[in-house]
């Protein structure tokens, strides 16, 4: 296996200006899992209920996914998640959150994948997510991604977790909270201290920042003329991102700067469709026109 | 001559949380006119009152600008504008606004103008930005601004004027409001039917965008850990954009995608400093240098 990801899988009842959706599957693993599986052998680790029936894990299959590390609690419901976006796609009000197995949920990792040497820490509560950090032997290249609701509730975990990691993702909004710096560059700068090698700081429709050491990497976003659900665009992004450096020999700077071009096309591909369907439909030939796409918009 | 600049030329009194500074030079087509003075020769077309004192008008001198464009209303002061920026750099309070010479301003572009080449309409009355551009001879590259107060008040002229001039700029919510539409691609798409040959989006902290029949060129902005004064940068892109076109022998899409990259060099100096200062203390060898660097922020 090239790369574990670990995060929330989910049933997303979603409400866009362009469709309403019930029960689809989503959920921050779900998501980059996905991606991450267009450029390597990809295994997920996370946690449902009975409810999760062959229809949902069959999207997994399909993708060549290895579901081990998918916990099934046989008396409880899978976590689901209500959202409506208005025309502010950026932020979504969120209708419902029902925790349901997640609440409990202790992570075991499965013993075939603690060898993995790459691994994505998606979105979950940062204790959970040293918890699974830990369960790895010897992992070489650690991607961790978090939300808002962390960074006010769980800092000092948080902080925790990203002394450990190597690359640490969050969008503009939560790298401002997180260090109460205004500046993105004064921001990045206060959270590279940590011992980071690398920042990705995704800034929706415009984009993402890289930051490693001094240099900065800025691409902006690929302009789309739908975006009909933007919900798990960033772990599309984070998938295909960690997804393409597995599937790589070695990591440097120029297949970075490449892995944060893969990310982004796989964030506009989820961005297209509801649920997964956007990801699942674009073959490789599709995720390379629209990297050469990206080349085409960017160069000078 | 190479580009002639129309516009404001203004005293600005300008609040920001680095700095308070009371009437200092400022005005579209004093940020224009200085950015676009690094590439070639330019010349400023206005209006000031006699309060337009040299400390001012030397400025102009000093960057080797034309400045027979400039009428002075001997029995009038210089419009004048006040304003206060928050933590949204993007959205100044404006505190007063003084029209003075500009409420009777009747533009007559000099002889010595009419023959040029190049011109770009800065931000004024889009009636007053059709009279100027009837003066002229047969321009061969037209660039035009606005802003949000135009849109609203003075559409049809407006409109009359994009469908005369070659490129068009304007920032996202003025594109949104021009053209009911929030797609950016959707929006663009919609104003290039007027009969344009290229459209500018301006994204301040996020860069910019331009619309070419059915190319799409995409710069991220240049990360700034300084943001001083954020007045002019867009005036500032717009003449360091058409200064560079003008300089060149001929106009392709090679030439076009580096425009609007020296545009954003000037506009990266504009907010670096209060009033033009910025924009003047930097050599051509120091744009040559930010030049590079959004090359090694942008490749990959």
């Amino acid at each position: 296996m090239d790369v574990v990801i670990s995060g929330t899988v989910a049933f997303d009842t979603v409400k866009t200006p362009f469709g309403y959706e019930k029960d689809i599957l989503g959920g921050s693993a779900t998501y980059a899992s996905i991606a991450a599986s267009r450029f390597c052998k990809a295994g997920v680790a996370g946690v449902v209920g009975a409810d999760f029936s062959d229809k949902y894990t069959n999207v997994f299959k399909k993708a060549k996914i290895d579901t081990l590390g998918i916990e099934v609690i046989s008396d409880g419901k899978t976590f689901s998640w209500e959202g409506e976006y208005g025309k502010d796609f950026n932020n979504p009000e969120t209708i419902a959150t029902n925790l349901n197995v997640l609440a409990d949920y202790k992570p075991k990792v499965p013993s075939s994948y603690v060898d993995c040497k790459f691994l994505f820490l998606a979105n979950l509560d940062p204790d959970i997510q040293l918890d699974i950090l830990g369960q790895f032997k010897k992992p070489r290249f650690v991607v961790c991604d978090t939300m808002n609701f962390w960074i006010v509730n769980k800092k000092k975990s948080l902080i925790d977790l990203i002394k450990r990691v190597d690359f640490f993702l969050l969008n503009e909004t939560e790298i401002r909270m997180l260090t109460d710096e205004t500046n993105i560059l004064c921001a990045a700068s206060k959270l590279m201290k940590y011992g980071l090698k690398g920042l990705i700081v995704k800034r929706g429709e415009y984009g993402a920042v890289m930051f490693m050491g001094n240099s900065v990497f800025c691409l902006p976003a690929y302009l789309l003329d739908k975006v009909y659900d933007p919900t798990g665009a960033g772990d599309s992004f984070a998938g295909g991102f960690i997804g393409y450096l597995a599937g790589q020999k070695t990591i440097n700077s120029g297949f970075l700067r490449k892995a944060v071009v893969y990310g982004s096309v796989m964030a506009t591909f989820a961005v297209e469709d509801f649920s997964v369907r956007g990801l699942v439909k674009n073959k490789l030939s599709d995720v390379n026109k629209r990297y050469k796409g990206f080349s085409k918009i960017t160069g000078f």
